[in-house]
């Protein structure tokens, strides 16, 4: 099955999430918009002062101006402003009836009552029009923005306190092997290996805003690997695991998994060509590869695209980059290949460098600006120079 | 004063940030790293196979082989291959002493105890050779690295379990005006607004690793404004005020920082003109100007440089686009205009499509996907397809 086959079917199987809850505004920073946000008035809703000064009309410029008293910020102007007058007005400051125009304190001298402009301004200088910033009912925030700085602000300036964000979608992880010990296990022997994946999974699957549930490591059991597959997805949304799905005698989740509805069943990529997907009720379980660079990319090709569909999120991590390398292909495949992404002179350049071919580490491969470069099914070299499809990690 | 020279003198006032912690690293994501990690042996360890197939001596696969027994994965192997011999071995289980290469289940044919290779392999196939990921004592992480899934998953395979790192940084949020109401108060009159400052801050300093504290918005008093800002300065290592550093008459906030050691008083930049930085046993009070755009540029430029300092971060997200718009410089200063930044073909695009210009509201400057384009003090305009330096938002 091509990559793009098994897109397509992942996305047929896909129903829209709609588990939604309310938080307060100061607790959603990275969170997912549930609800669309329009304007309830304009912004400003009056004229207001961009900077100290004296606000007057700007045919009186030239005249002695008699000055009527000031409008503090946060106060209501008093004032109505008629030929040669003006009120002093701050930074913020509604301006009053009457004037069109703010002098700076910096371009006036006062004279008792009275202040003369040395420097004119052109008319309409330093009022901050009416919805200058937004208009009554403008849409002002999408179903499915990601609350960053600007928009909890903008939620906070329009009175919001309560907002509606989607749920974190659960991502649940079962990894299995026999040879794999759990964080704070001793080794029994050098042919045991730490279990990474989990932890990995967990923190991935939080950068895409779930909550991860990490189920304890899995055996190489045919009856266990079942009965702990049934009880995990219960509480998760997808369910990955690692590990157990090639072509090993003691690969029992495959087993386990292949209970479900498989939907996809090996895809002709490198790596991960075993993955298997099964959907059951609106959940997926998502069998990886052991490996873990295999099971980071995989995450990222599929878990991914669920999670977009189902958190309204665009697929705008892929982009092109100029390669600073030749690249061989390996096999007949459709490759992900780790590298690194830089900018330099307006243009992103990736190269190979220090990536480790087939490594199990990850570390190499997928750390601070790394990126991973698609190399088409068709294609089988690269060179330095060359255009290429990347695909940004989260 | 200059930028350069702004950032000179404020770079003459940082001391190391010595304040570490130890913790698990099931919660150490995005933290930084407060101590170096070399590897403590190889790894792999010994050689191990990087799929499920039979470890052999390379130059005896045209020769019927004897199966003597398999390696589980976690189990050390149990046996030495001689001549004409084979042992079944598993993805990530050790090489049998005596083999060199390990051909892939699929490439041979089992014809009772004996096995025949159909496809032969080229020589250590599928063998991840002793320190392919990393060597005994090699620098894996440095100091100051920002903890990724990546990272943690290398930690975790070492077999780490607490990490030190660095205590956030507490930076506290104090938001000053009479027009000002916080979140969920009611607004007494039109000329009033909800303070979204803090509440940005506070949430720029969260991605920056930092705590943040907002502290109770503060009028504009004389008395109350030193009281509350020798208060707030006690509880954080970096202190924001907001406000009241122009040239209105109620800037008391300005009074009150200038009794602190002033560092830095204006700076020939636009916006944040009138920003003042004080410094005081190694904390800094970081004086802001009131409107949020202006406020979070100043966060972006002088904040951020000392938590660079402080947490040994990089400054590298500062690069080039190609502008794809006109642009007409309104100041004789060093301007910080909000682009939007886009990927085409390879190359990094600004343009100024939807920013608005000295507008109080940031969420049309600083929303997802923008970023700072800075225009040098002598340049008076710039045109399309020129290259600009640009500076990304955290």
């Amino acid at each position: 099955m091509s990559y793009e086959k098994s897109l397509e079917i992942l996305k047929s199987h896909l129903n829209p999430y709609e588990k939604i809850e309310k938080i307060a505004l100061t607790q959603c920073l990275g969170r997912i918009l549930a609800q669309e946000i329009k304007a309830p008035k304009n912004h400003p809703e009056f004229k207001t002062s961009a900077m100290d000064g004296y606000a007057l009309k700007f045919e009186d410029q030239s005249k002695a101006l008699t000055l009527l008293g000031s409008t503090p910020a946060g106060t209501m102007p008093q004032f109505c402003i008629k030929e040669a007058q003006c009120v002093k007005t701050f930074t913020g400051s509604l301006m009053s009836e009457g004037s069109d125009t703010l002098v700076p304190v910096e371009n006036v001298e006062i004279k008792g009552n009275q202040i003369c402009v040395k420097e004119a301004v052109k008319k309409g200088f330093a009022v901050r029009e009416i919805g200058e910033n937004y208009k009554e009912g403008e849409i002002l925030l999408k179903k499915g923005t990601k609350l960053d700085y600007s928009e909890i602000a903008l939620l906070a300036e329009l009175g919001f306190f309560h907002i509606s964000v989607f749920i974190k979608p659960v991502v649940g992880i079962l990894s299995s092997g026999n040879e794999i010990k759990d964080l704070g296990e001793t080794l029994e022997n050098p042919a045991q290996i730490r279990s990474s994946n989990h932890i990995a999974l967990a923190n991935l699957a939080q950068k895409l805003v779930c909550k991860s549930v990490v189920f304890p490591l899995l055996k190489d059991d045919e009856k266990q690997s079942k009965k702990a597959l049934e009880n995990a997805l219960e509480s998760c949304d997808i369910l990955i695991t690692t590990g157990g799905v090639s072509m090993g005698d003691f690969d029992f989740l495959k087993k386990a998994v292949r209970e479900y509805a498989i939907i996809i069943d090996k895809v002709d990529i490198k790596p991960g060509r075993h993955i298997k997907i099964a959907s059951f009720k609106n959940k997926f379980i998502v069998a990886l590869p052991g490996f873990p660079y295999s099971a980071m990319v995989m995450f990222n090709l599929y878990v991914r695209e669920i999670l977009n569909f189902w958190l309204l999120q665009k697929k705008d991590y892929i982009c092109q980059a100029f390669l600073c390398d030749s690249y061989m292909k390996k096999t007949p495949y459709l490759e992900f290949v780790a590298c690194n992404i830089y900018f330099e002179n307006g243009r992103i350049l990736a190269n190979l460098k220090g990536k480790k071919d087939g490594s199990s580490a990850i570390i190499n491969n997928l750390n601070h600006k790394s990126a991973l470069m698609m190399v088409p099914k068709e294609c089988t070299s690269l060179k330095d120079g060359d255009l290429v499809d990347i695909i940004f990690m989260p």
